[in-house]
């Protein structure tokens, strides 16, 4: 057994086969892939791992296996899946999941190969493991699936607080050991148990003060949207999409600044000379067909915003988040001796969920000089239909602490 | 210049008027005087005092009128009335203010008398500053007044994260420092400045998490409903309310101990031997009539179950709280240029405005020995009409963590 | 089994006798008896009590016998003198500790009869454990005795951190996990596991952070020595020692308050007018027959010092505390396979030492108005060669952030 | 002004010449330059930047400037120096230190043209202040340069909280707030002020808590080890040191896997395939000639003991620290109103020195396989007398918590 010591749990108790996978090239590539990509342009101190974060969902997978009395080959099982179930992620994290995916067919829970191939796949088949039933657990398959991944994964419960504690925000604040403990299978679902209809909800309101505040933070959005154009660009230049996936941080990083079509990318993320925002209009104000467009016709309705403003197509970016979701709604808790979603439980689930869709931005960047000709353009050619003083007071108001 | 080291503030530097006003009794007594009351029944932890709750509040508002640029007697003047708006309050916090304003007529914040005669007043006007004015502020009067007492008062700002703090309990978290930087002045009301709904909404929040977890949870409330119990009895052999109302935790407790009518009760908190619930039922279940009662219809009331049950009325205790208030929901925000409400801003407070009113429980409690009896005596008395098995089911639901 | 939330340690397992002995008179009493009585008067914030300092014992001694795969009725019965180890405290803590001994010839760990007989020895009893070999353990009895009070046990353990919490300073953390699960029987010897000179070196660090900056701050030994005068006065109006070592702080203060003799010392407790420093001396300007004077001696000598200032002998109190000690020099840790003594392994030991009997001062206490007379007065009378203007600048120099 | 969110410090203000430095590529490269290089081999949460690290800095200079009552042009210099004070960091801060030293002759803290060049110069002169004056403060040089670079800056008082903070280590804890606060100018020194010994004290605690710990954890000097071998590999590959210098993190580790010479290096530090210790000898068992061998030397004796051992020269790493040094001891104290240095008051110093030179330990690394044949290789070639048994021992003892 080893024991590595934790900023958020402590100490951690690393054995059996996670002990063994622990030293495989996957698990170890997460030392450099940074949980919140882009984040760190916001929040400085940000810079925590999928690999520390990996470790966290092994803990509290281990403590949730102890609780719903859970052992033997089947918690190795469980315990092996919580330490791999992010060996999918590309560089960046979730900045560069969509290019990679549309390129590759693979989610970052697609983990397929990387269990059931190479290193892992001879670790988990020497601890007299079924790599591909790991593999499907991971995608959240079966009973115990749901506890790495569903509602009420221990992922969550684990980047919550770790997100929280690395950016100093005061909000992903939740219960986890309480959580833990009020883990009960019902009827092959995994609920929370009779009682806890408001630690449930403490999930979903953890969720909805992190989401505006440090995941969707605008300028973390811009450097998001700048990295997935980079990662375009790099693919177009004869990187294979599998080789892309399977960078880390780094090499991406690097790869980005040597590559003459992403220098000038690289060269502003180096600098925080992010682009700014020309527009950022509410889901009301967007029309359905850009809603609805695909990739292509995203990058030429972009290219058509440059045209119009008279700028290169280089300098414009349209980011259209899909629509808000929110997986916490359909959590599962006990009432009455019953598994019930919690959407039917509480009221306040319709309230977030509004409050989702009015926080829900789309944007069109551009570096600063060009902002006064590319948001008149890009209005015009998405049909928006904004009130000229509304556009610039929404500018406005995001100039101070959160401007950084 | 003093400096005060605090567990959530670190250094709090005490200077002027406020240096003054930390000698003097009715700020020093505020030492013996628990925030929380009988929550540490629940939370063992609890048991942090209203004296550093104010220093707390001082801080905030210090940093708050900085941030405002408000300086020299009229900061002063606040600084007072942050310190000292405390001073009112009875013995064991709220769990005895009813009890004492039913028989003096003064609420806790009513602080007249102590801030315009003796000690404090002595310091105030050896400062220049005028007992009625500061005592207008702690009352909420005023433009700074909002600042000690109002939907942004610092009071709260401190508390929840300090009631966080102390029962250990991750949900009171706010960040206490953007709260104080964001806060403007716009046309003579305390608003949160632009670009901060979301900031708004993160207070209520708190509270909303606060509330079922540690302000309401059941067994405080027993607890503070055998206190009220005790004090009324102890009014009734003769002691004086005002006497009563300056009384510290300590003095009470002791009294409570020494008076023959007082005894058990005293001898049951000691033990943390609770009364239990019998009934504990929801908003929509309690007649109009009951929920309409004064205290003395609520005693008669108390009495009848008693009869029915065949106990003895000591073994009764019916307790029906008022009407779920939630003061953050008036909280302004500025948006776009003009000082809003929340309410109007935010879908969240009809949210939790609802969960609130279905968090609301009226509760018969007795010994443990008389539920079997009571429970049924009282449904009958109140009318209530509970399916059985519901009544049970309840009862159950929290037998568990909660129950300690 | 009951959960309960700590500030500490989050969530505290209560399970088995622990369980049933939580609801002992005994064991509830240590609520309203402060952890650290009079150094609140210093650090606003340290209100915890030895009710959730007992709860955070128990839980580190269920971590450590875990780890030394302790299991059974011999863990049940350690379990129970974790639970039950400070029960046998006076009000205050260690404030009116020696005043209670010297008249009842019991210290605090003097458990027996508490545990021997009525509600604890019935529940023990009940679950097939010996109260004598448990009140043993409370002394440090036997090999699983030092867990509970020894060199490494866990009350050191959980108080080192629970009161740096509580007060806010950032000295007295250790890795309490760690050091539990290095623990290791050896020979019949409780001692630090192979690797560990640094962490036991760490423990005593802690100490000797905490000491001066807390434990032994002058104000709170002021706080100190008053109360203790208090006890003797009570005692001399014909209280029981008995009597007064079972009563709690709140019986204790209210007595105080109300007897003729100690009135005043209440009041100026109360107000926090506490005497002031008239003399500060340090060990070796300290002549030998003070330092050996036994406590009617003491007396005497205070009498003359008043004597010769010409004030009432109630305006000068002595404090000379006993010489320094440091129990965890004799910590074990186990260097090549034995468990040596760490002061035989650590230079450290020795330099602590050193400073410990630096920072020991002896101190003359009165009322601020007559330090001017009774400090010269103490020299002469106590043979004190104190270069007047070092005793001045001594007392200067504490004027700062120590002397609220 | 910008207001920045931080783990450690909360919101850190950035305002005059800071915020306009802030925007300069040397300031934002340190993003990208790890704090603690390959300490985050065995705490996986030591992720942190010496960007956040200059921005705390930033923040506790500024405080310190408000106590000492600095203002105007002499306390933006400040500032700036604070801000830049790490900007001449190599890749992975102190692991590539010694070999970028070696080749440009410039230390981390020798900024020159890096402040009085370029866009650093720029933003200095747009401000009127001057570059070389800046410089000189991050050298130290001057009364406030103390404050910058010096036995009581504000650099460590930043890192040793920042470092523990990340590692989840209790160890580095200090009283910031109260450092910042009782800090004086006398004679043109920077000092603590009276009645600080202990403060003091606490500093050199940290530090001695921490360096064993984290900074010289065995695993974190292997891979420092492992580093600087990379980095001479590369500089013989052709790369020039000065651009070796200027990389940040990425493109260094980026460029070890790319070239032939350091390929096997980095694949190793990719996988956490490390090194392990053949040897690990204490100070006084090495001979006077290997503790004062160059350079040259010491590489000459890892070929002989390859050579010995009959392994290939690359998987032998031999690594002797200098002399331990300990810088806080002349930390200077007012007593009695002058200012002394701590080493002549405190007998702590001494003994903490002692310490240190216990710990001190030459390592002589290699495959794992080859520890068998490079140990006793190793102690021949260099004339260690170590009796076997103990070496074995040795080792043995850091197979736990440790070695991970």
């Amino acid at each position: 057994m080893v024991t590595i010591k934790d900023s958020v749990h402590d100490h951690i108790d690393v054995k059996g086969v996670a002990e063994a996978l622990l030293e495989t090239p996957p698990v170890q590539r997460l030392r450099r892939i940074r949980q919140l990509g882009t984040v760190q342009l916001v929040y400085p101190a940000a810079n925590h791992t999928r690999f520390e974060h990996s470790l966290g969902v092994l803990h509290l997978a281990d403590r949730a296996l102890e609780h719903l009395s859970v052992a033997g080959p089947q918690a190795e099982r469980v315990r092996a899946a919580a330490l791999l179930h992010d060996i999918g992620h590309s560089p960046y994290s979730h900045n560069t999941e969509a290019v990679v995916q549309r390129h590759t067919g693979r989610a970052h829970d697609d983990v397929g190969p990387l269990i059931t191939e190479g290193a892992v796949a001879r670790v988990l088949t020497a601890h007299d493991l079924d790599p591909d039933s790991v593999a499907g657990l991971v995608r959240g398959e079966g009973e115990l699936g749901q506890l790495v991944s569903g509602e009420l994964d221990v992922d969550r419960m684990d980047y919550l607080v770790r997100d929280a504690h690395h950016t100093g925000v005061p909000y992903g604040t939740i219960d986890q050991a309480r959580l833990v403990r009020e883990l009960a299978l019902v009827d092959g679902e995994l609920a929370l148990d009779e009682g806890n209809v408001q630690t449930a909800e403490s999930l979903l309101l953890a969720r909805a003060l992190m989401n505006p505040t440090v995941y969707n933070h605008h300028a973390a959005r811009v450097g998001k949207a700048m990295l997935r154009r980079g990662a375009e660009r790099l693919l177009e230049t004869g990187v294979a999409p599998e080789r892309l996936r399977r960078m880390d941080d780094w090499d991406f990083h690097v790869a980005l600044r040597e590559a003459d079509s992403t220098a000038a990318i690289a060269h502003r993320l180096d600098r925080r000379d992010l682009f700014k925002r020309a527009v950022w209009a509410e889901l009301a104000d967007v029309p359905e067909d850009v809603l609805g467009a695909d990739y292509h016709e995203l990058r030429n309705i972009e290219g058509e915003i440059a045209d119009h403003a008279g700028v290169d197509p280089d300098a414009v970016i349209l980011d259209v988040p899909g629509e808000p979701r929110m997986t916490e709604s359909t959590t599962k808790v006990v009432v009455n001796g019953e598994a019930r979603r919690l959407d039917r439980q509480s009221a306040l689930v319709d309230a977030l969920r509004t409050a989702q869709r009015e926080q829900w931005r789309m944007g069109v960047y551009c570096p600063e000089e060009h902002t006064g000709t590319v948001g008149p353009a890009a209005e015009t050619v998405l049909g928006l239909e904004l009130d000229a003083l509304v556009t610039d007071v929404r500018r406005r108001l995001h100039t101070r602490l959160d401007d950084f």
